[in-house]
């Protein structure tokens, strides 16, 4: 397992050992020194990523919560943290509940909690760096209608009262070889600047790091398991970029790469760039979903004429070109034997009656993942769950948590590696021993959603929403269901959750189309029991048709290629149809597969993928 | 077949005799003294519902085109009718294109027109009672853009030219029994104002007639097929009703029927009604979406403070209670054994080589509708297309196009009853003769379409956007599809067509919730080769769990009963589960048909709900 040799990874003492009480104090001193009532501490950092660098760890140093996702209030007696329905176990378990009460977000809002605990005329300050355009709009609506304000602060207080505070990464930003970018930065630039300029545009204002990373074939180092560059960007009409970044990030050769057409300028220059953009008079793109309240304001305050879009390099780099795709199908073949490998050792492992644990197992996992010089980094935390473990969705196993892998349970394996090629994303589901009949049967009812998914073809214009109940169908007949999408866009070597396609039950207008990767994930998981999630991830391609067809079909290429464990299939839940789609699958993974393994995991892959068919024929 | 007596239906000349040319011209010079350069004239009336009274046809009367959406727009030198992707050849047969140059609403839409035939500072009228607030904010902000204007006109300046016109429909109106609609209207005025009351409006403006029917438990007879009490009504927040409506439709029960808390008052005094509210200064409830602009600029300019929200009538009408679910089951039974009556006849007459056109197939079913007393109408006007005519998915058949049914063909009959329990709404495609392999292989994709959708069970929440692409599956399997949508919701003996709930690739934010009636018509059109489409109607019940189920689910109820053709399905498609679905369809049809056949027909019936499980088995 590789790691970008920049990256900040600041050893934390032991929550232990912090006093939160002191750091709470601390803040709400300083609070007060600034004549504010209250302030805002939310995980983001100031790019909205899913991953944030230590020294942006604000929620985490505050309140000791870790989770992805999350926001604290901090009043002069009263502070609360804010988390979703993925985190209000764990956050009981990080935080100290009697400094910060802890409140679903959607069940218990923040703006009810402000409401209950500000009074009228009391100031809340924020960070306008940390807030985008839409979530200031949201909570400056919601304090108006109890005649309290909210306060931009001109710079963070919690930052001041942060000692030993980790420096800011400076991981290495190198160039993203055309070779597995497939398409030159000048070309993306001079489209997506001929559209601004169709559209009367001056310039775009990027601030999200994968569209940074895609639009400049560029990748860095900033934060854990995304190769994402920190920075941001100003993306003009004529096709020109100016790029605030560190200087000192850059490789040697990035001048060369990036050419005449991108400058390159300290991140603090940015407001003076955005000033500029203001005189100038033009309109200018920026996105209030993504982009910092700060950004709007500063515009604003310039005479900027604001178009409120979507970051323009969203929805391209969501469709991955051919060498994109040969690239991905590259990785996961090498992804694939590595996974192979493992499944080999661990069912050996099994069978030989060694004591296993989650942790020592992802370890495993790690290994042979790292065992190619071609990884980069895992794509994320390995999730390694068994037993009940498998059961919480985003389960991420720590020292307290460790369990040992025990006879007639399922264990749950979701990870995914980093390569130049790509990144990949799969879950299995593996059988320790003899899981009962009742595991077997919503295992096989999960894999019927999987296959209804992988066997779709679908009109353009189709979007993951009309395609979320096909993989929910089986399990819906039986009255069960799952509480997380199916399916979430991944990057080509980014970001592994990136939009603007996603496959949910939540609305989403974004049609699919050929080169979005999606992934294909449907589950089951029974409280305090088990959990079952089959994830492959999939490329939208054209599906060439038959004849009599009428209508040109898209349709799924599965990329992923690990065997799905045949002992959790109940035969005669499947269809001929379905059974002809495992055996063609593991076809696939077996040709791709067998000679990237040595001979004993090659003899245990045979058996891995044999047909289904024959095995029915024979009972 | 029953009629309303009441109903308006002035024999309009042949179109060949009619001079538009003279309609049109005399139309610009009245605008030409009122100081407009242009004007719309849409199919609406002010009650934006489906049928309008002839009264109201002001498209039909200039321009001679007769769909049920478009909006003609008329200037000096130019005129243009704008249509949807069902009327696009209709038009091109109804209207005379050197007068009106036919455009497709989506490709060419009306923007664009005016924006290249409209001159800066130039003026395009339009009567605010015929185009909603929504619309009409539309048009302001794209003549805004080239500097054009929109303008209200006081009264309608085609109205002043239109010599003859008919008067407007006095149909009358009598209470609908509570046996019908099991739920008096005092208590639905009651929870509907407790709701105002809490969001603290003081009233809201009804202009859907069918919302005022359901609200005042009354069926009029305004216009063809929907018994529409044509008028509009304030609810207050203490449950209290003013209605305007001509008193002289009103039967003489009205008064004890309506009690004191629903006043009636003639319908020109609702603008003095809205200007109360705005003196009164409490907060007014009004549908931008189906309220004429007139409504909202009354109230604008009485200073009432409007509040842009859905009708309030409209979901819990589409909710049916038990007492409307009862009776629409008893609706079915009825209209099934008409319309297997039907099929029964076809089928004889088809086998004894009897010359059948649609339009006497059309008629002899209406007859059979018409031999129950307890018909009050069609639903609307039957659909009834032979080979490639039901490939027209909005066919009507006329003395022009109607088409002799010949063997080989597919016969497509859409059709349905309006009886006091409830409205019907039912679509077979039969066999005429020996249909060729892909037309019952086709038929037998749309089956197992229908059949998914019928069987599917999902979690309360669930959209009707999200269950479309169920009943699509197989069909895009085989690179086919069908260009409308797949289930519309139905009306307790109301519209045929009603929100807000419906079944469709078109995103739609409204959850499937019990007593909601929908259709379930997946079809497949071959143009200018046949048509299939299967259309049963179906509500959403609660699904009793079976052991081991963990989450409430929602379910359809098939309502429909009639034998779907059996000679059309190719076995070897379907699965077991399929297979045993049709089988207990066609039992539940013979259980709750055959006692109302005479003896051949229901010696036909067994044989057309026979099992196919036996069928299979012998081949």
């Amino acid at each position: 397992m590789g790691s970008p040799d920049s990256l900040e990874k600041q050893p934390e003492p032991a929550p232990g050992s912090i006093d939160f009480g002191e750091r709470l104090a601390a803040l709400r001193a300083e609070l007060s020194r600034r004549g504010v009532e209250g302030f805002l501490v939310p995980r983001a950092d100031e790019h909205q990523g899913e991953y944030v660098p230590t020294s942006a760890q604000r929620l985490a140093w505050l309140t000791g919560f870790g989770g992805s996702a999350g926001m604290a209030a901090v009043l002069p007696e009263k502070a609360a943290v804010f988390v979703d329905g993925r985190y209000t176990i764990q956050v009981r378990n990080e935080v100290d509940t009697t400094l910060f009460a802890p409140r679903h977000v959607t069940d218990e809002p923040l703006s009810a909690w402000l409401k209950a605990e500000l009074k009228p005329g009391q100031r809340l300050g924020y960070d306008p760096w940390l807030h985008t355009e839409d979530q200031v709009r949201r909570l400056e609506k919601s304090l108006a209608a109890f005649e309290a304000e909210a306060v931009a602060l001109p710079d963070n207080p919690l930052d001041a009262v942060w000692r030993d505070r980790p420096a800011a990464p400076r991981g290495a930003i190198r160039p993203h070889d055309l070779r597995y970018a497939g398409r030159e930065s000048a070309d993306k630039r001079a489209d997506l600047g001929k559209a601004l300029s169709d559209k009367g545009v001056a310039a775009a204002v990027i601030t999200l790091p994968d569209s940074i990373a895609w639009l400049l074939n560029v990748r860095g180092g900033d934060v854990e398991h995304s190769p994402l560059p920190l920075s941001f960007a100003l993306l003009h009409a004529d096709g020109g970029v100016e790029w605030f970044v560190e200087p000192a990030k850059l490789s040697e050769d990035m001048a060369r790469h990036l050419g005449n057409a991108v400058s390159v300028e300290a991140p603090d220059r940015l407001g003076e760039a955005l000033d500029r953009l203001g005189r100038q008079g033009g309109k200018v793109v920026a996105d209030p979903a993504t982009a910092a309240r700060w950004i709007f304001e500063r515009l604003r305050t310039a005479g900027a004429e604001i178009e409120r879009g979507e970051d323009p390099c969203q929805l391209p780099k969501a469709c991955k070109n051919e060498v994109e795709l040969a690239g991905t199908r590259a990785a996961h073949r090498r992804d694939g034997a590595a996974l192979s490998g493992f499944l080999h050792w661990l069912d050996a492992a099994v069978a030989g009656g060694q004591p296993l644990t989650e942790m020592m197992v992802a370890d495993r996992l790690a290994a042979f993942r790292g065992a190619s010089d071609e990884l980069s980094d895992l794509s994320f935390d390995t999730i390694a769950g068994s037993g009940p473990n498998g059961a919480i969705v985003h389960y991420r196993v720590s020292e307290e948590s460790d369990r040992a892998l025990a006879p007639g349970e399922h264990f749950l394996c979701d990870s995914g590696g980093q390569y130049d090629e790509g990144t990949t994303d799969v879950t299995r589901t593996i059988a320790i021993g003899s899981p009962s009949a009742e595991m077997c049967e919503r295992f096989t009812l999960v894999l019927k959603g999987h296959i209804a998914l992988a066997r779709a073809r679908f009109p353009e214009g189709t979007t993951g929403s009309q395609l979320d109940s096909l993989a929910r169908y089986a399990l819906w007949q039986k009255g069960l269901d799952y509480d997380h999408g199916t399916g979430h866009g991944v990057g080509s070597f980014l970001n592994v959750h990136e939009g603007p396609q996603r496959i949910s039950k939540v609305p989403n207008a974004v049609a699919l189309k050929p080169g979005m990767i999606v992934s294909n994930e449907p589950g089951y998981y029974k409280t305090d029991g088990y959990g079952i999630r089959i994830e492959n991830l999939v490329a939208v391609v054209e599906s060439p048709g038959a004849a009599g067809e009428e209508r040109p079909m898209l349709a799924f290429e599965t990329l992923t290629l690990a065997p799905i464990d045949r002992r959790l299939i109940h035969l005669d839940l499947l269809s001929p149809e379905e059974i002809d789609w495992v055996d063609a699958y593991h076809a696939r993974v077996h040709e791709a597969i067998a000679s990237q393994l040595a001979d004993e995991a090659r003899a245990w892959l045979e058996q891995a993928t044999a047909p289904l068919a024959a095995e029915q024929n024979q009972s």
